[in-house]
């Protein structure tokens, strides 16, 4: 498995573009196949993810069409028609049936669509099987994204590319932000969707940027069918690398973030409890503030771990960070250790927590950031 | 009912008195008579948690000693000793066994308690029955705080006085930050038990600061029998006020806080999920970066909503601002309203949000504060 440059550029039959313009952004993404989809939990559902769900459930695509700007999302009947509009706006494009586009949409909610926007930079839009058109569909997406987030694995001669997008209200639940996967490994609906869901609960859904689930989360991959036959475990593997390398990018431009943070948790009862104990952690605003401030105050993961809901016995936990250098210890068996040796660790770009509860084999990572002040004025000034 | 000033020091039978002297501070409040206690579920539970615990389920108590400036959490074996130890220098001093003082700590977690400090402290303080013996014991509790908090309500001719700290670590689930609570009336353990635990639930465990659950959290609930006999329904609703009252000063003064936000929930299923509701509101990390910066963007309260895990039909929702002049809407039947003319109205120093989710008839409130710059400023550098 290799990782490369270019994003959905190294896909065999996807073709893609984007353009944007102020807040708005337009991006379109053909590839014709088999698809499967993962979708936000909030019951607030935005109306694209919605009309993606019948996209979805039909098995079958011709692409994608996304919107940042603009969530589509508390817009009553008519957000429906706004998102059924923008698909046959992008089946023209595509030479398809509205019902075989997918329609994604990302930015305020309670606002309308503005239409006549998305059509105007759709006519902007050239699609290409460039490194440049996958970029100029991935930064099309970005609402308080500051970089676009692209990723390509080549594996068993087959590949993998994606380009997601997510900054704030990231807190997935059994869903994601917006991702969108495109493979040419020949693989059927059901098998991408199996695929899919591992690699997404393992990834997005161990991100945590500020605890709240967006309204439009998704994850969408699709197959261009025109790879080889690959074995289902290799392209679960390959996927599971890819979504991971996402997570990362989306931890490092969380809004505000000046830390990558990865706390990776062992000696639980259970995968799951690994887990949620990881991400009760990762998006703890006590533990996200220590690490801003570069504070080895191990307590914060303590109390995190406390109210996380997983078994644990307090005498047994040990935490640690670690790097390339190796491991400083901040607490061993329950209590404090080499807290000020630890302080120059935190200041690093990326902060990796490794917590051992010593109780069982459960193992999980988790991934998000610091929490500056920056977080707080963009999101007080978002509108 | 009537709220008056000079919190502990309108209860008859009870004496206190506090002292601090840089991060350390120690409180000791005498009540001699039944005790009830609801304390915090995190894992994690600091040694004078489980030391309370005993002294609760004795079913009486002579009073309570408590210091800020440790938590005297995950600080192993000692950790009990150090709270048996206290408990018995506050009981020479009560002419009481140590099984009788109820122990409470609070501040950083992972540090061993310096007795020699309490030890000092605790020969300055001086105990009495005026208001200013009151505000001692309170100032003592404080960390971030930067008000003490005191309240005292008279009812039927009896009275209920308390103090409480809490500015961070905030989100109570079963539990609660530190408050004491003592009254005159008569009432039974079981009596006071049952009361606090409806009044807790309905004030305390509706306060978010930053969604992690302390520690060291615990409420308790002493009775000194020196007052009348009153009708527990009377002492509930008496008790219920003046935890509501005590949770609003908390709210008012939540680490970095600049406005104290209330959330009000009707129309849902039931009062649990109206609570859970507004309890996810008033804790969303933008809802509270919204408010900081006088941001009318509701959008955040209906994302907040949907991932509450509530019954909820997004046309039907409301969600307007109150005041004394009035109401506004910022969204009618799930579609923006008057978003504009709201903005005036998220600058006032107390924020009230009411959410109409149309589809039955619970009802709930829950508290919190902004989250502003300055809150990632004291736990960046907390220690």
């Amino acid at each position: 498995m290799e990782f490369r440059k270019g994003g959905l550029s190294n896909v065999r039959g996807v073709r893609c573009g984007g353009a944007r313009e102020g807040k708005y952004g337009v991006a379109l993404i053909e590839a014709r196949g088999p698809i499967a989809g993962v979708f936000t939990t909030n019951r607030c559902a935005a109306a694209p993810v919605l009309w993606t769900k019948r996209v979805v459930a039909r098995g079958g695509a011709a692409g994608i069409i996304a919107n940042s700007g603009c969530a589509n999302c508390m817009t009553g009947p008519r957000g429906l028609r706004d998102a059924r509009e923008m698909a046959s706006l992008g089946a023209a494009l595509l030479g398809a049936s509205p019902e075989e586009v997918a329609v994604a949409s990302t930015g305020i909610i309670g606002v309308e669509l503005d239409l006549g926007r998305v059509r105007a930079l759709l006519g902007e839009v050239e699609m290409g099987s460039s490194a440049a058109a996958s970029r100029a569909a991935a930064d099309a997406l970005r609402t308080t994204d500051l970089r676009p987030k692209e990723v390509a694995v080549r594996f068993s001669g087959a590949n993998i590319g994606g380009i997601a997008k997510g900054s704030g209200m990231i807190a997935p639940r059994m869903a994601t932000l917006l991702a969108f996967l495109v493979t040419d490994a020949r693989l059927s609906a059901p098998a991408l969707r199996a695929a899919l869901r591992r690699a997404a609960d393992r990834s997005f859904n161990r991100l945590v940027i500020d605890g709240d689930t967006s309204t439009n989360d998704m994850a969408l991959l699709l197959s261009t069918g025109r790879g080889p036959r690959v074995s289902t475990a290799r392209f679960a593997r390959a996927l599971e690398a890819a979504c991971v390398d996402l997570t990362r990018q989306l931890a490092r431009d969380g809004e505000g973030a000046t830390r990558l943070v990865e706390v990776e948790v062992r000696g639980a009862r259970s995968e799951a409890e690994a887990a949620r104990a990881a991400r009760t952690i990762v998006g703890s605003n006590l533990v996200k503030s220590a690490i801003y401030g570069a504070n080895p105050n191990w307590g914060r993961v303590a109390g995190a771990l406390g109210r996380a809901g997983v078994a644990l016995k307090p005498g047994r936990i040990d935490v640690a960070l670690a790097g390339p250098q190796g491991r400083v210890f901040l607490a061993k068996g329950g209590l404090s250790k080499d807290r000020e040796r630890a302080r120059p660790w935190l200041r690093k770009s990326e902060v990796r927590i490794e917590v051992d509860l010593g109780i069982g084999r459960g193992r999980a990572t988790a991934w998000g950031c610091d929490l500056s002040p920056e977080y707080v004025k963009i999101n007080a000034e978002y509108s």
